[in-house]
């Protein structure tokens, strides 16, 4: 915490400098003079706050780390084990999809099965017109399933609650969040989730099916949890970040098929929203587990029609299938496509800037301790219960239309579309089919099409307005929670509303204009595109509604991106998360990479045979995770060799490989002590490291522990330009050199990281830069 | 072709000398001694065979080149220019979207109605039996329509000959080959394309839409064809290669949704096959261009309903469509799916082996002058004729199934399933079905579902075997020619084959077997899957055919791989395009790039201040396209200030910006001469500059013209990492650092380019890596 103050410290002295700097016009200085200057010192804080607990986060080494054993094993890799690892990482997209498309089934027969013998106890209730007993049950059962899923949440794995996208689309940038893919966490998200959703909740179970596909994805790559890993021989190909984050990628894309049932969507949403570095033999994989998701859903479905599934029988997975309809366009139909798509983003855009307040506020409470958590949790599941419940008594009940079958209208059952609760018979009532449900039901039922006449508009007001609060109020709270669901339900609650309000006018079906508000709503409040589109082409299983789908989708996304940015990237930001953005800032181009090490402390740099105490010196000292390998040779010339990785330094001093006198070592020394399997290890603190007087006198020899090829840039590149080098290419580290060959000079003059550059961080450093963009403008 | 023939040299040089190389083993050096002797030299020819003729290829500049001029504009820049440029960008994809989807209006029309009234005739001549007459007939008018084609093509604009889809990737990774988006090389695409496919050649209209679409979108970036360029202001900010290069991505995936009418295919095969750089931005704009195409072609084919469009009816752009067959999967359908896949996978690798042998032949033929490209052309196209016209006598009359009502069998217009041809009323001819009619409703027949008995397997492979001859010699003409139709023709004759053989033993519809088996072979052969399987989504309509589509692609494109690469890579290596591949050799690890900038001639830098004599002489004498500027400064210390274009050099010498005195100027002076649009002008040649003796001895400032932040690695860099930097982030020329700070060592030893970086031209200057690994396999 005492860095942060101190974050703050700065900010506020930076604001009180800021009436001298105005004076100084930084384009009236003269050419060649650095247009700031080096006077200040960037806080780069690896403090973040996760989960509402400080933690320190740290950045993953995508970078091939070419150092003299890598190459070793690079070189002596024989045929057959590229095979084997070619097959590995197939086996493992085949995995992956196999147990997420087993997880989703699971969740979804628990999530029916739980929901529906509740809901036909309350019907029971009803029935014999018991209403406070109804009430009583309904919020005692779905409290006691919130008590589950929040408990667990709160003291096994904090990680778990939320959906987990942020922190997955963080981790596929390079950002580490502790404990994000254990074996706790995935076990405490499904049985969380199965709780949560069946508690009638207003949130759903997609974006946790996506962190749970990343769980299994991540646990199949280090061969199980932390604690019992297998040792098999050919994992260790995948003991390394990059084949981690592949890996990933596949289980996020696994987890949004497993979601909605829709593979394509499934790859592109993991490409569009998720992934920062994409192959297209990437696409090829993630597309292959996707497929094997879509087939384990479809037979188990297949094998659920015939009733062995207890409650779980239409509903579930499949959410909407309007393919029956036939769409005909007309011009006429453009305006209110038009209207639904601003009605979207404006609304998505709200929700967010509302929902980002709400999570501040939230924030305070959880921190209070685990005690407020859970009873924030209690409470807006009770809250929900009554709302859910009571609130249908306030609809009137309606005639079933005599057009319809019988056996449809009115049902008593746990699912349906037209709900007797407390009407006569041959009367429904419409607002209990929407609320006293699944959620998945109540999207079914808004959805559903040539049903012109069943909702009436002020039960979609109540609806809507109802979804609007739980929505705001409920993603917040410590369970496993999506954001897909509650968006969805609230932008077809608006999108129905409009196919009344547009019926004199329109053949278009009402079901058609809640998918559109739907859509509407995700695409500004998620700022999704084309992967929104196929999912719900995937959904809704009619291409003939493309061209509408997309038109709706941009024009939502396009007002939506007027007001605010995307609910992720506002997560993302909440949680302090040193997420790199693809673009960078404008005023980015105004300042070089030799000011911003220039405004840092100097840069600490190793010899290539080094002692051992300054070794422990420089690791204790410092909190760097990598430091420049320079050899001085005679004439006071230096050279540039490399760049060493903490953890490596930490191995070296662990196993004590030690030289008595200052000398290079052989290529098989350092093979006999080390395998590229030690360096792939996260190593430990210095902290624990004990070393005697006599080893610090000692030496090393760094060069073969040495990435000899680490990513530089030349002092004057422009940090527009080095971040996008840092992104692109995926750093941890990235060096700075200088633009002098001069005797005695360094060959390297920094060193940056992510942290250095995040624009908050260079802000507060330079604080002038943001202005003078700002004054620029009007040039 | 001197550079080639010492290229060659070089080559057998390499063979002799090897017999000595094999006795040092590289494993065995020192440490510390570099691999590879510096001995010698890379031949980094730019000379490349395009359309048969050797050209000068240039890399473009999508490297942000940050000059000062470059630096003020972007500061200058204001609100009201931003949002222009937002508009004009969006503009541009809208324009392009309605102008693709209105040309494949145009080129649809054109086909239905040229070769439906050539049907109409030469059915008039069968019904009359004359049919001597009915071949003349029908080999006249291909003739014409052909000769038609190939004259625009061989005369007007040869790079319109081909699919173009190949030097689309090649621009897309920065390789600029000359003539490709001209508004001639347009026109005659369009022409072209309308006479080759009405003359019944075994070529498809996809894949000139798609050079269409690009050709569009660099014309409208452009303002215009070049000779009358709309000076406009706003798209100054198009003229630049980044901005193009969105263009033409945009333009490519509109190409591919007006083929095939598959909006989100459109764009996963910009994605997955086109492009080398992809951002979301990207996405979300191509989308919208996509978007257009398709409201485009939807809104015409209403129009065209009621009758309006002559001759085209049902016919042309609907390929098939399948969503009313109910699919039901079983456990032993995977059987044949699996074969399916396998087959199309050895097909599709023997296509591409075969093809690749025969294109070599052809560009002997091709490279002995026009007369021979023409009567190349004219030769398939009279093979064709006989072939389509004669070998339905071959077959033997089928009656018609009693069941089909009356009027659809047998027909005798233009297009339909059952044709009379030459049988009895009441008969049809199946193989007449097939290939007396145009590709597209060859394959609608062949595709048609619920008619299990209408082909007779021998006919099936009379229309396969000529399918596969005509798709080979077909290809390499001088008309503008698509891969994909003759593709799908062949894998759906195959599949449908196999679908007559399973009969029995499945439920599946052989109209599925033909869809798959055309999947099937286009795997194989062009080794994409996922845009693959969404445009046979979007073409079959039908979403329950997913997951064993996937299948089958997944497993032809596997089964492909394992023999050679796609057939786009291989016309990529035939026409000498130097793309850059994503993934480096193997071996690429065992190199540095100070060890191949070793073998290279030592770089030529200029001063900051230059003498004009000395600029024009090294521009005379390289070939360069850049050159660091070093500045001396006292104590020779030299400092890199970066790299200027030959472009920018010799602007200067054109404008003759010269110096009477060693000075710098100032930034007042540059912009009152340079503004950042004349900048980004390709320049002209050195050789058209004349200069005084006076003028050579002047000075030119080269400071403010200076890119003063170009990419830089040092020069222990492994050239695998170098190579994958220079890709992603899209570079030209890529400068090596030293390694030491010395006095008086160079700031630069060494510049790297496209070609130094490509895989052969390293190969021919150290044949031993290519060996080195091979040999190292073992241990």
């Amino acid at each position: 915490m005492e860095d942060l103050n101190k974050l703050k410290e700065n900010e506020s002295a930076n604001i009180e400098k800021q009436g001298e700097e105005d004076e100084t016009d930084p384009e009236s200085n003269e050419l060649h003079q650095p247009l700031l200057k080096r006077n200040r010192t960037i806080s780069s804080s690896t403090l973040a706050i996760v989960g509402t607990k400080v933690s320190h986060i740290e950045s993953l080494d995508y970078e091939i780390n070419e150092n003299d054993l890598f190459k070793q094993d690079w070189r002596s890799r024989s045929k057959v084990e590229v095979l084997q690892y070619v097959f590995l990482k197939w086996l493992f997209a085949f995995l992956v999809g196999l147990l997420t498309g087993l997880i989703a089934t699971l969740i979804n027969l628990a999530v029916e099965n739980i929901a529906g013998y509740k809901l036909l106890a309350v019907a029971k209730y009803i029935e014999q017109k018991r209403y406070i007993m109804g009430l009583v049950y309904v919020s005692g059962v779905n409290l006691l399933l919130t008590l589950v899923a929040t408990v667990l949440c709160v003291f096994f794995a904090p990680t778990a609650a939320g959906p987990g996208i942020p922190e997955i689309k963080a981790y596929l940038n390079g950002v580490d969040t502790p404990n994000m893919f254990g074996a706790t966490t995935l076990i405490v998200k499904i049985i969380g989730s199965i709780g949560a959703v069946a508690a009638g909740l207003d949130l759903g179970k997609e974006g946790p099916l996506v962190h749970i596909g990343t769980c299994i994805a991540s646990l199949l790559g280090q061969g199980g949890p932390d604690n019992y890993r297998i040792k098999w021989r050919w994992l260790r190909y995948f003991n390394n970040d990059r084949d981690r984050r592949d890996l990933i990628t596949c289980g996020s894309s696994a987890g949004v098929c497993a979601a909605f049932r829709s593979p394509v969507g499934g790859v592109l949403f993991a490409f569009e929203e998720v992934a920062t570095w994409w192959r297209s033999a990437l696409l090829w994989r993630t597309f292959f587990s996707t497929a094997v998701v879509v087939v384990v859903l479809r037979a188990f479905m297949e094998y659920c029609k015939s009733g062995n599934c207890g409650l779980f029988g239409q509903g579930g997975l499949i959410m909407f299938d309007v393919s029956g309809v036939s769409i005909t366009y007309h011009v006429v139909d453009i305006i209110p496509v038009v209207v639904i798509g601003v009605i979207g983003g404006v609304l998505g855009s709200l929700y967010n800037h509302i929902l980002h307040k709400i999570l501040k506020v939230y924030n305070v409470i959880n921190a209070k301790g685990k005690l407020h958590k859970i009873l924030l949790s209690l409470s807006v599941s009770i809250f929900t219960s009554i709302c859910m419940y009571g609130l249908p008594f306030l609809a009137k009940c309606q005639p079933c239309d005599s057009s319809i079958q019988d056996s449809s209208c009115p049902t008593t059952g746990r699912s349906g579309n037209y709900k007797q609760f407390n009407c006569p018979n041959g009367h429904y009532n419409d607002l209990a089919t929407l609320l006293l449900t699944t959620n998945d039901d109540a999207v079914r039922n808004i959805f559903s099409i040539n049903t012109p006449n069943e909702f009436h508009i002020s039960s979609l007001a109540i609806f809507f307005a109802i979804y609007c609060v739980l929505g705001l109020i409920t993603f917040g709270i410590a369970v496993p929670s999506g954001l897909f669901l509650p968006i969805i339900l609230m932008g077809s609650a608006y999108g129905r509303m409009l196919g009344i309000a547009m019926g004199p006018y329109t053949k278009t079906d009402q079901g058609l204009y809640a998918v559109l508000g739907a859509a509407s709503l995700m695409a500004g409040s998620m700022r999704m595109t084309v992967s929104l589109c196929v999912i719900f082409l995937e959904l809704t299983n009619n291409l003939l509604l493309l061209p509408i789908t997309m038109l709706v989708l941009l024009i939502a996304k396009t007002v939506g991106d007027c007001f605010n940015p995307s609910i992720y990237e506002i997560i993302l930001e909440l949680k302090g998360l040193p997420f790199l953005d693809a673009h960078p800032e404008p005023w980015m181009r105004n300042i070089t990479v030799g000011e911003l090490t220039g405004a840092k402390s100097a840069v600490v740099t190793l010899g290539g045979i080094e002692k051992v105490g300054r070794i422990v010196e420089v690791l204790k000292n410092t909190t760097h995770n990598g430091f420049p390998v320079v050899d001085l040779e005679q004439n006071e010339v230096a050279k540039l060799h490399g760049v060493v990785l903490r953890s490596h330094l930490i191995l070296v001093l662990k196993r004590k490989w030690f030289l008595k006198e200052k000398r290079r070592t052989e290529e098989w020394e350092v093979r006999e002590k080390f395998s590229s399997i030690d360096l792939a290890e996260r190593g430990g603190k210095i902290e624990e490291l004990t070393m005697t007087k006599d080893d610090m006198e000692m030496f090393v020899d760094l060069h073969s522990l040495t990435n000899t090829t680490p990513h530089t840039v030349v002092e004057n590149m422009s940090l527009a330009k080095a971040m996008v080098l840092f992104r692109q290419v995926g750093l941890r580290h990235m060096l700075v050199l200088p633009r002098y060959t001069s005797i005695g000079a360094p060959p390297v003059v920094g060193i940056l990281t992510r942290q250095d550059l995040r624009a908050h961080n260079i802000l507060s450093a330079f604080p002038q830069l943001d202005k003078s963009t700002g004054s620029k403008k009007g040039h």
